[in-house]
């Protein structure tokens, strides 16, 4: 019998993945993901003082570093990236689905409406982990991708954080609405103040979208969210860089 | 008679920051440039396609833009800066010192305690400017200089906020706190917490200092402070980047 059409898409969807890989560097990063059990590695890649440096997590992590010469490091990364002498290929991390994130009573999530700076990002993943967030959830096609630059400057949150993508943003607004979060969205022009909105939302489960810098939160996904809300300014000029207002907003959510 | 040498290092120092230029570049920051009175400005180059963009803003600042095939852009710029066919070369601002921005009742500065990433100086500058900060105080010797990368990452920020080097910091909080300022340094192993403290200070001035990611603050700069205060973090793991702690900062100690 034929496969249906449906399901040699998503066999086809689950092979790119599995053969995607990413290129992590830096000794910290690399020192985190060595240390990360769900953490799949393939390569590992170091001079021989990074070798020394990392060698309690290499042992532990139970893999054969390949020993470089810093002068012909042979690693595939973007020219300017800081490897200090240590890089290693992996697997992207899979965090599931959404509905695998939203337990507790005063659950919180970030979504993040094609937010795709990777440096913006990765701010973003440190913060979502400093603050307790269950999840920080992109839109698959607008997102940032798992990079050695999202992994640095994540600084070790990329391991721990829960970073997912989703198809369809408003689709998962609505199920998180079912599910019994109030999802907010981030717009300087909003009437309410974050703060205001916190209020009523101590000890109950809540979404926080932030837009990309510039075109802000698409019309789709203004209409979808329970309420719209601002971080009050000072002054007329200006505007918070993205991960800036992500911190800000997180902070002002703070459950209990 | 002969100058004293302290008069020759004043002259010499004088001498140093005129020669001192910067090139902004990018669409915006040079913009903005153009449209700060306070910008001394030297060169202007621009692609025709930028010259159209900026028209107005050409026309209003009375310079004469050299106009640069886009393949051969004459601009002294680091390799991958984004420049969209617009440079300026010109002379970084002159904000006077700290004394110069204390005016108001309920004052907020930022101290940066050798926090040198042009990125998260750039961002905390914009975070200053949302959050009506009066000025943003850096270490001479170990702040991020006034650069093209820094204003891109300020988005505007840069033409607008005070941004002040000072050469001792220690000094600078000292001549605060005869000022009526209270300082806290931000300090995760602190017991206080920001918002606690921003309780007592809303009608009041306060300055909040950060350190570099990693070392922190300064012993003699913790010393200072009439008060360490952290910003309450859900886990163990993580911090959060030093833009993003700042923007949270100023959010916490909003007057009023």
């Amino acid at each position: 019998m034929k496969k249906p059409q449906w399901v040699i898409g998503k066999e086809q969807a689950r092979r790119a993945r599995a053969a995607e890989t990413v290129w992590l560097f830096g000794l910290h990063a690399v020192r985190d993901a060595l240390l990360n059990p769900r953490r799949e590695r393939l390569r590992l890649v170091l001079t021989p003082n990074a070798r020394d440096r990392l060698a309690e997590a290499v042992a532990a992590a139970g893999i054969e570093a390949e020993i470089a010469d810093p002068r012909r490091f042979p690693a595939p990364l973007d020219p300017g990236s800081v490897h200090q002498g240590a890089a290693l290929e992996a697997r992207p991390l899979d965090w599931g689905a959404p509905a695998d994130h939203i337990g507790g009573a005063a659950a919180r999530l970030v979504l993040l409406d094609r937010v795709s700076d990777p440096h913006n990002v990765g701010a973003i993943l440190r913060s979502a982990e400093v603050f307790g967030a269950d999840a920080v959830i992109g839109v698959e096609r607008h997102a940032a991708p798992e990079t050695g630059a999202l992994a640095k400057a994540a600084s070790g949150a990329l391991e721990r954080q829960p970073y997912l993508r989703v198809k369809n943003l408003a689709r998962t607004i609505a199920e998180l609405q079912a599910a019994g979060f109030t999802v907010l969205g981030l717009d300087g022009a909003a009437g309410a103040s974050i703060g205001d909105a916190a209020q009523d939302l101590r000890d109950r489960p809540a979404a926080i979208v932030l837009g990309a810098e510039g075109p802000g939160l698409r019309q789709g996904t203004r209409a979808a969210c329970d309420a719209l809300v601002r971080i009050p300014a000072a002054g007329a000029f200006g505007s918070l860089n993205v991960s800036n207002a992500a911190a800000v907003a997180l902070y002002a959510l703070q459950p209990g």
